[in-house]
């Protein structure tokens, strides 16, 4: 088994090298190869059992990607994007890397003749307001940022490709991923991770947006979960339409709060600052809150079932981080 | 008001050009330039007030869309494209002309900094099977062709490209078109216009899939003024949802041939020859039947009410064609 991650040195693509030279197999099969890809040199671990390598370079670009196939993949993992705020602001960058550098991939796959499992990261970014209060998996796509249209280009081109027969795809569609670790960022979704993290830290985190605000999430865990999940899902069993909501907790940001409550007590609650951010809730008030996911979870999908699984995910896989690998 | 036409030398081209030319204005101002644009030359009709002018090219080339947006059009009629059967059998085709194409022409309107209307004709291939009987303004995106795709994806950057500002864009999705003149065509749908044309013209036509197949249409009268009417909305009250299905009349085949019957008697039945055909069959079997159309109806998008009308409005335009003009 050949693996291809494209974006391998973003915090996914990071944790996702971890598992898979933990696991040492995919799908069933042992791992030969494993190429790591990004536009920045990515970490290169060591691997007692197979060989790892990595590849710098600009997906748009076709001697990148005719490069990166040539590696004939059995399965790519597809990570690599700019996020939400970087596409919005920066229009051409975000076509360039998240639509141009989508399609330069699955055309350097289609003119090759491999046939990988493609295993593509799209966002709940495809849907727009105004929302029903849960989400069915037929909701319309209506994306109302530049990075969702992105994404939802790239997964009407992953949906194609597969019915061609270039290769067999699977689109993913993540919630928001909580807790994210490392230090805070200016993404607009940054203080869903922030009120938890931080206080467990013994540092205070700002909340910008009322405590009603209801939002799905899924812990990094359950985001390397379901891409695994993916690469060994059968193709036929999925049908024509590949690309799936995942999982995910929906919760108020109060339910967050109470959970941090119940693991880490009122000292760590007390930490979180009420810090109204009109501009960051003129952005979040029109996000989606909760998704059916149905089909997923019909699929094998799975996520935490409660916040309070989530923030334990965090603490065990961060906090004692150092024993998980 | 000037008008940029592309794809001005296919049958809507045409016929819009036709109308343009009677009515002299647009949206109630009056037409100084007429630019028609297609990839092979479009015939250009004589104006008594007004510029008429051909440019033949590549819409993918950005030589062809930067001379074209030099021409500074306030309304642009994007309506150049490959057919659904063509980008099914030509995929490198479909991509280029239907998604390149449109992209650079946007991109092109957007370098120049002009915000024209822009009328984009998109069409239900981007919905997919399996459908409700009555297929609502909010049903997903599924398409299962690649000009389904391509057509998605248009719409998508149109939308996105409307909401940053760099123009005003109208995307109406077109149901069948129907009565087509001309002669038949190789197309899938080409027998819901054949078994009316042909029989009014006293020769045979084939019906190759079951009476009971309903499908929904519109005239090209229709069609021409469903562009019409989109140009002269007021983008305000459309909203951030910028693509449209057209209202049409849903009908099966049978209730098709009974209105050829009132209109033309028995004996233009009788030259309706059912002739089974397993490869339409297995095409049309997955087609979207009736929609509801019910932005459109409220935007003041008005189709025939009956295929009686459908049937009129084909002979009143092309049999006794020449006084209309």
């Amino acid at each position: 088994m050949r693996i291809l991650i494209t974006g391998a040195a973003g915090m996914i693509g990071r944790k996702l090298t971890q598992r898979l030279l933990r696991d040492g197999k995919l799908a069933g099969k042992p791992i030969s190869a494993l190429i790591l890809q990004d536009i920045v040199p990515p970490a290169v671990p060591h691997s007692g059992t197979f060989e790892v390598t990595a590849s710098t370079g600009d997906l748009a670009k076709v001697e990148t990607t005719d490069a990166l196939v040539a590696t004939r993949p059995d399965v790519v993992f597809h990570l690599a994007g700019v996020v939400s705020g970087e596409a919005e602001a920066n229009f051409d960058l975000g076509y360039r890397v998240n639509l141009d550098g989508t399609r330069a991939l699955f055309e350097a796959i289609r003119r090759a003749g491999i046939q990988p499992r493609v295993v593509f990261t799209s966002s709940i970014a495809v849907f727009g307001a105004p929302f029903p209060d849960i989400i069915p998996d037929d909701f319309h796509l209506t994306p109302l940022t530049s990075y969702g249209v992105q994404k939802m280009m790239s997964e009407a081109l992953l949906a194609d490709y597969t019915r061609k027969g270039f290769f067999d795809g699977i689109g993913i569609r993540l919630p928001t991923i909580c807790v994210r670790p490392g230090k805070p960022n200016k993404a607009a979704s940054g203080f869903f991770s922030g009120i938890i993290r931080e206080p467990l830290a013994g540092m205070e985190a700002a909340l910008p947006v009322p405590r009603s605000v209801v939002h799905t999430h899924a812990s990094p865990r359950s985001a390397i979960g379901f891409l695994i999940h993916a690469a060994g899902l059968d193709g036929a069993t999925v049908g024509p339409r590949r690309n799936l909501t995942m999982p995910g907790v929906g919760v108020s940001v109060g339910e967050q709060i109470e959970a941090l409550r119940r693991i880490a007590g009122e000292d760590a609650v007390k930490l979180i600052r009420e810090e109204p951010d009109d501009t960051i809730w003129a952005i979040v008030r029109n996000w989606p809150t909760r998704f059916a996911a149905t089909r997923a979870r019909e699929l094998g999908f799975e996520a935490e079932s409660s916040f309070d699984e989530i923030i334990r995910a965090h603490m065990e896989d961060e906090l004692e981080g150092s024993r998980q690998s």
